[in-house]
């Protein structure tokens, strides 16, 4: 199949190298050229870890029109914060039938992606979706070089409006059988599980991240029994939403069994049996998507769509407050907040319809 | 002067050994028997830091009668979450005169005392008073072994109702002149310092502190530049819930020059200034003192004298929920709310009258 991998950051040279050795025909887009340099030059992205091998790319590029020319399937690996440009800047080059899945989505990134398609009056028949998180734990170790650490067992994902999710399974499943399809994007933007291991685990390891330069491992040290504890009372939070719009909610806990396979009484026990964690160290700076993606586009919406069902969040807004304080931005004003999503004062049952059907 | 000391941690027993090598005659109490066990054979405690001697007070004792009978002034020298139960223990000894300075009351510790012996209908002319912050940055090594890192500068400290002031002035201020008398309780409650460096502090550092049982020193490690912006949004609602209450606040950093000593353009360079820090390791487990007592005797009072006065305190609040979860004790329902302090209901200006008259 002729796919298009939008970002060439870690998880994207992942994907596109992971493509091609399937025997895709992969084209790959960045916006700024230092990072494909050298994938421009030899087509070549070498895979370490999981999977050892070299693949050969069709092309890298930094033409945005270029690369999504007669591509099937357009995988958009950005952090989610970026979901709003980009949409703007594919948005002239989408033709009728082109899937688009955002990998992730964080919470309602597909919402947001069909918003600024509306905004912008694009008329085409294009298939916008959302994975509830990325396919792979990976780092990059050099432009060119990846490291996937782990292939995550399954990864849900679903079209907005689902009534399109015959063609997510005739493309997205049919290269890449991992993902699987559910109901809507409800589902994947309340199960975002990116929300309850990111922002408060960057937070409450503020002063070991900065003073040492994150010369911890994220997951194994920076996640001890209290900061476990946060993490689960944030995802008690999540879960809570996510029953009151109907969806059965995978706990952080049965998520870490459904992906990788580990099983504990608690999120602090099954965090630390996870050996797809070991050896993925702590970012140098809190200047780190961790925050600035996840605080935006994964708890501000959570917060705003617990407000609608009547669900408290008090641990959510106190981690979107310290993340805000931190960054000096106001997450709370500059995040997926319903006014954002064109969701203000919208009923539970319009918001339901919007996601599932794209209407109200 | 006949002075009573009541709590054998680092800040009793340097405050014991203080006094008793200026002269004074110090009774010495402890709960428990073991922390003092050594001193009350031998009646000696060696202090080492700033000073460097051997302190012989008259006695220790777990009796708090004993500790009390004849004393003119005491010294309360416990962690505030446990000045309701120390007042309770106290009130039937209690005798007309006798002055009683809780170092520090954190927020509204006077308060909370007043309204024990009120509620078990003590009629005794006691003065009841509470300082801004401990005068010591120490640490026991062993028991009747402690260090004293700095003494501060000066203190202020206030009674309540501030018209008992003079009596302040005759017994404290003449024993240590270190201490500065202040208009009244809503000084040293809303100038509360530990309120601002203790639980964020230790909250951001979480991991760290239990992943390594806390090997890092806490100041200059634990406050890195955003930390410290953390500390820095605290403190700015803190001091407008002082200026609306007609009190004039020393920002963080103004207290820094003016406990210490040392000067810097933000609180992240002042606090990297201070010697006196030095060396202070962070606490090797979550469930400490600057949480458990900090939270429900600082942070909360703050918060609820802030909703009182229209000044919001996400930051503060957001803290207090993060304290709540990881220490699985609802800290707005247990501390120093208004119900606790018998403040429900009450005005600005009642709230005013209490802290300055004892009346409404």
């Amino acid at each position: 199949m002729k796919i298009c991998v939008i970002g060439a950051g870690n998880g994207g040279q992942a994907l596109a190298a992971f493509l091609a050795l399937r025997g895709h025909d992969v084209a790959l887009y960045n916006r700024s050229e230092w990072r494909i340099a050298p994938i421009i030059k030899t087509r070549k992205i070498k895979v370490e870890g999981e999977i050892n091998a070299t693949a050969q790319i069709s092309f890298a590029t930094t033409d945005i029109a270029e690369a999504m020319k007669d591509r099937e399937l357009i995988m958009v690996v950005l952090p989610a914060n970026a979901h709003r440009e980009i949409a703007t800047k594919m948005a002239p080059h989408l033709k009728d039938g082109q899937v688009v899945v955002l990998n992730p989505g964080r919470t309602a990134g597909a919402l947001e992606f069909y918003n600024v398609l509306k905004e912008l009056n694009v008329k085409k028949d294009i298939t916008i979706a959302e994975a509830q998180t990325f396919i792979f734990a990976s780092r990059m170790s050099n432009p060119g070089v990846v490291r996937i650490f782990r292939i995550k067992n399954a990864v849900p994902v679903a079209a907005l409006p689902s009534t399109k999710n015959p063609q997510l399974e005739r493309t997205l499943i049919k290269v890449m059988p991992e993902f699987e399809i559910v109901e809507s994007t409800l589902y994947t933007s309340f199960n975002n599980i990116g929300a309850v291991f990111h922002p408060a685990t960057i937070i409450l390891n503020a002063g070991w991240v900065e003073t040492t330069f994150g010369k911890f491992e994220f997951y194994f040290e920076g996640i001890s029994k209290s900061v476990a504890k946060v993490l689960e009372a944030i995802d008690f939070e999540r879960c809570e939403i996510a029953r009151k719009f109907g969806i059965e909610p995978m706990t952080a806990v049965q998520w870490l069994a459904y992906a990788y396979d580990v099983r504990g009484s608690d999120l602090y026990e099954a965090i630390h049996k996870n050996e797809g964690y070991r050896g993925i160290q702590a970012p140098t700076s809190l200047d780190n998507r961790y925050i600035t993606e996840d605080v935006p586009t994964s708890l501000v919406p959570l917060s705003a769509f617990g407000k609608l069902v009547n669900v408290p969040t008090p641990t959510i807004d106190s981690i979107i407050q310290i993340a805000s304080v931190i960054m000096g931005v106001d997450y709370f004003k500059e995040g997926r907040n319903f006014e954002r999503l064109h969701l203000e004062g919208k009923t539970v049952e319009q918001v339901k319809r919007i996601m599932e059907r794209g209407e109200e």
